[in-house]
């Protein structure tokens, strides 16, 4: 029998062994967010085609604004948040699902008093996240939802 | 751009417009237990290389014991469950992460007074579960705790 099944307990928003991460190692484009790999990233979780995550935006913080071929899929956790998606700005809160299709622009805003902690899954091979430039941000701006909330 | 990204809201572990469906449409081996696949099933999500699922188990329900080539990337949502992994037994609660490994022996346990729901994510291409013979029974038996707990 496999020896590699593999139980992770959370306390906190804090899972065991998991390493506490920078949202990104580089660029400027968000405020206030970590990242915890949960499952998928282990030499011996290879067997998964896919990645899951535990992001955290703390109060007022927000993810990059960014688009690539590949989709998320999203689960929220915990708190409120609003996210951009292309035109439209969408509230979320716990368990509600994000399906972000490829080449989407997506931005996640953490709005209440709590964190914004949301699970996102994704394809281990993917392509690298493109940031927009100013004529995709001035097409985005066109919704003023989007311009009220866009940050970066 | 594109205008397949979507939010699906839940209300008390239900989510729009996903059907919930029966855990499996054969077989006897399991009890009290639904799905909701809450990701990746449309025609409109197939970039994605993997299913994000829901199940529920009713307290005193549990699934099938079964084995197979892919894994398995748990966590839990709400309840509380023992969840037998090959020779062990292990209690488990909300956010904790079960990573079950090629050809692990699983089989999830509502064992609180609340339900047990768990997201259940898995390769899109999987073969299909193995159900235990009456040696591999024998041989899981072996250990005191899973004698206890199995059922099916």
């Amino acid at each position: 029998m496999s020896e590699q099944s593999r139980i992770t307990r959370m306390r906190g928003y804090r899972w065991d062994a998991v390493d506490l991460k920078e949202y990104k190692t580089e660029g400027s484009h968000f405020r206030d967010i970590t990242r915890q790999t949960l499952m998928g990233e282990r030499e011996d979780q290879q067997a998964l085609a896919f990645l899951t995550r535990y992001f955290e935006v703390q109060p007022g913080g927000y993810s990059t604004l960014e688009r690539h071929e590949h989709a998320h899929a999203v689960i929220i956790l915990r708190g409120e948040g609003e996210v951009i998606l292309n035109d439209r700005v969408e509230r979320v809160a716990a368990h509600d699902c994000v399906y972000i299709a490829p080449w989407s622009w997506h931005q996640f805003h953490a709005t209440g008093e709590q964190p914004l902690g949301f699970l996102c899954m994704v394809n281990r091979e993917r392509d690298r996240p493109q940031l927009p430039a100013e004529e995709d941000l001035e097409r985005l701006r066109a919704s003023p939802a989007v311009a009220k909330r866009l940050r970066g």
